[in-house]
């Protein structure tokens, strides 16, 4: 499991008062950059090779400027040619969101998904979430 | 069903070359804004009664800068404090993403939802998505 | 001069309740985009040919959610190797902020200006601010 | 001075390969939290007691995905009712950008600006760019 701290910026804080529901999706890419460290070491968009398929996330608090927020990320699965993840953004120890994303191996000359790896595959499985935490 | 055109931004591609994904969420919260209008016709600030609870969007196709997009906007299902929607984004006539979000009446001041008055049950009710479209 | 109206995003929104600051670059690169279409009129990212040198944002009023603002841009200067922008947002007729910016004509594979082909300077002469209203 | 770290964000980098133009202002404004905090220890969105007048950003350089940036942040000038920010970004140890920033004492209330008060001009002062630093 991956964790980082994170400060909202004055720029994310949308006119209701509190973080704009758009910016969740924006911290949670912040946060996978371990896994995209793992698939791509150079993090380089000359040879990037990962394409989003899904993203989904679940609100359940207000998050607000001023304060850190934690961000947690997880493998929920890996699969042939993708991996999903599980992530969670908590702020004075609330658990305010929740977000999954499926990350697609991807060759942006053929314009195809590729199989992973498999010592892609085994360096993002030991990340995986445990399966009395998952839904 | 409501429909609108958008000219992706240069400030909106990303180092794949494509339109970011994190746009996404931007784009069919502008389209959404019809619907926001049904039940906040001022569309002010000072009186803003919705709170999102979830969105999720599904990628096909990548998106590129310098060709409109075409985005269509429906209700799924409208609850007794919430209402669902369902959106499309095409590009050169090819569906590139879809999204659904759920938007729930909040009130502000008591951090509570609230039931949907039926004036705009029955306002969202006319732009539902056909049962045969529904997936 | 090329206008533009342009409707704000409630993502664009920021907690003090008007439109955050740093959306203005966003529009304002939005609203040059008939001047990039001059030098590169396929607008396509493999073989963009400009990059920015400098950029600057006077704000004269609060612009809000909810109403449409009308965007003007100029041409203020060509140069050698470079050409400078003039714009103006308002909103309900008043003017709200203006900025200017500077565009280099830029080989990306050799990171090095390159002169501006007559052919694009007389392009973009025809949309010189006429000298009465350059401060 | 105050100094930050900060990860260049993929979503932050655009079409041309390098972190887009337009994410400038949000770096800086993110940087300039520390005298925010003087001015409103709080932070709180209710008492927000500044207005952006003016921004500028020069570019020397570009800046890439993948290798944090670090950022310093002065007060160039304090006046009565306002104060001015110089700021600057480096990548890899060489300077790619730097910046200027007018925030005025703002009554959101009464629309109207207000002299600062004295023990805030103080706290400002005392990060005060060096006169022999100064352009």
């Amino acid at each position: 499991m991956f964790e980082m701290d994170l400060h909202p910026r004055l720029s994310e804080t949308d006119g209701a008062g509190h973080i704009g529901n758009t910016v969740l999706v924006v911290w949670f890419e912040e946060a996978r950059t371990p896994l995209y460290q793992i698939v791509m070491p150079e993090l380089s968009m000359d040879t990037w090779s990962l394409i989003l398929a899904n993203y989904s996330v679940d609100f359940y608090a207000q998050i607000f400027y001023g304060t850190p927020v934690q961000l947690k990320t997880w493998i929920k699965r890996v699969g042939n040619s993708s991996f999903e993840t599980y992530q969670e953004v908590s702020q004075n120890g609330k658990r305010c969101a929740s977000g999954t994303s499926v990350q697609v191996y991807f060759n942006y000359q053929t314009g195809k998904s590729e199989p992973l790896p498999d010592n892609l595959k085994a360096g993002l499985t030991t990340h995986l979430l445990p399966p009395e935490e998952q839904a």
